[in-house]
């Protein structure tokens, strides 16, 4: 039995957007599952001294053009959020609690939670909102919504974010093939390639 | 007649080495050609606010592993130069120096003096080493010598790096196809997409 992969993303990051349309094939092709696991990249950014990409001279144009380059390669819709980046706690919070209760529930959630962010520009650190799309997949409302503001979760999240960092990950989306690490969503086609040759 | 395609890269960029063994051939699968220009990425990090990337944590790590895994793909000798990065003013203008004679000598130069620096780890800011290299292919060693200290050759690399600034680009290896940007060795297989299909 082969290790899932781990899909780390951040819910504000639209190359982690566009990932997420492509992990879970990707992982099936080579008979291998998927741990999603949302992170805060602003706590990464500090130990890295990096900043959002968008608020940068020059990689913020280029990339701002990129997403919606690579989302119409993908065939995939995508309109930037009026607020970017925004705060993901309560999505990641959201996701992590379900997750406990429904792994399958819980990428349903982050699906869609990817979708009306970057998908449909919407504001999903709205909590109603993040409570219609729990509901969606199943959640009770109010057991959700009281999740939201749970120290369990909050912890649960501050530990994700913290053992993604001492792995190394610097950014959305990062996955690891077994201990193999690889950064950004262009490097997709290499994670097929490792999974089928088995490295090189 | 298409235009050339502009292959932007600093010599003291691994990835833009990994790009040399891959531009022309790319280009020439769709009847185009390759205007090589190096450029200073020092000057440019301080527009970006960006640094190299082996001196930052967690990036820093990934990046050189990368290196040789990218390497390794490719079937390319890799070696980091124990000076690494390494101030690539004399082989740039060495580069210009010899455009401006002989075109395809002065590709030969470039992949040459990348060969010496990331396929041998050899330390390319030695003038004589420099000197060596325009000589094999067909240089005259005294006026190439020369040359790395003509004004006028500052004034072309500094035009040269200030131009792909005014561009946007803010990297090594950043290839514009006409006016389409395209940021980093990884994005080959998309640059060679884009020229088949004619964009999307």
């Amino acid at each position: 039995m082969n290790a899932p992969l781990d899909f780390y993303f951040d819910f504000s990051s639209p190359y982690g957007y566009l990932a997420s349309h492509r992990i879970d094939a990707l992982a099936r092709r080579h008979g291998r599952r998927v741990r999603w696991r949302p992170i805060l990249l602003g706590v990464v950014f500090r130990v890295t001294g990096q900043t959002p990409l968008t608020g940068q001279n020059l990689r913020g144009p280029y990339h701002e053009r990129d997403f919606a380059r690579s989302a119409r390669r993908l065939g995939v819709a995508f309109t930037m959020p009026s607020t970017f980046p925004f705060p993901a706690q309560a999505a990641s919070r959201g996701f992590y609690w379900l997750s406990e209760r429904d792994a399958e529930a819980s990428v349903a959630f982050a699906k869609t939670v990817y979708h009306a962010a970057f998908g449909e520009g919407q504001n999903v650190t709205d909590l109603d909102r993040l409570e219609t799309i729990a509901s969606s997949v199943g959640a009770d409302r109010a057991e959700f919504r009281k999740a939201l503001a749970d120290p369990m979760m909050k912890d649960r999240l501050r530990e994700e974010t913290d053992s993604a960092i001492a792995r190394g990950v610097f950014g959305s989306p990062f996955v690891f093939v077994d201990d193999e690490p690889f950064w950004g969503h262009d490097r997709f086609d290499q994670i097929d390639e490792w999974l089928q040759r088995g490295g090189w």
